[in-house]
């Protein structure tokens, strides 16, 4: 038995994709239904890949449900306090972050202890990134960073 | 870069941890703060397990929160649509689904197809399962099995 992925929904993938590839992952497979109206996104860290096309050790799945095509409205993804989050470990926590910021991320809970920090994607998936190894030297502007609301 | 974990909050550890005792996954560590008044629990599947006491490759990590000190009533963990599922794959889906069935597990989405199930966890996580290789032969009581709610 082995862990394969964690899937989220998301309203609008290519914001989603772009916050992961920020965030350092790559899509490894997709799959498009036209006869379902949905998109299946697969997407891993360089670690956990086996390369384009194949199935990495852990991946987050992004399921993207098409329009209707009557029109009617797409679906509002809520979060739920069952679901935690996702946790990645990442060579310098500080460089990750300063990606993410740079791209528009807020940096929900900084990494003020050098150690650990939380973000959330596009639709609200709190995603936790904990740093290799020793925890880095308190560093600007992280130090004195505070929280922005909730993760 | 690499995946870590994914946490789900939980309101009866022991319940949850059953859950996925039955399930195939095993505790590999344990962390009770008497100070934050909360327990984190991680279980991982076989194939992921680096032994007892070690981290995991993939983990699926329990957050429980104590019973506030004053007697205030605790959180209820409403699920939320951004989530979708924690996905494992199984040796042989149809003893898998029996295990679960056989210690009161409602089996939301029977294995029809010798492929696919879903079941939740007792906090509404909702949890996939995939047959390992090629699709099994369909078989009963799987094969005429109706579903049952949603996952």
């Amino acid at each position: 038995m082995r862990y394969l992925h964690t899937m989220i929904r998301v309203t609008d993938p290519d914001a989603t994709i772009a916050f992961f590839e920020l965030l350092g992952l790559r899509q490894v497979r997709r799959m498009d239904s036209e006869q379902g109206r949905f998109s299946l996104i697969f997407l891993a860290a360089d670690e956990d890949s086996k390369g384009q096309g194949q199935r990495a050790d852990a991946e987050v799945e992004l399921t993207y449900n098409w329009p209707a095509e009557d029109g009617s409205p797409a679906e509002i993804y809520a979060g739920g306090r069952n679901f935690g989050h996702l946790a990645y470990r990442v060579d310098n926590i500080y460089e990750t972050c300063q990606r993410l910021m740079d791209g528009g991320v807020t940096i929900n809970r900084p990494p003020r202890d050098g150690h650990m920090a939380f973000v959330r994607t596009p639709d609200n998936i709190s995603i936790e990134l904990l740093q290799a190894g020793d925890r880095l030297a308190p560093a600007e502007p992280w130090a004195s960073m505070p929280n922005t609301g909730q993760w």
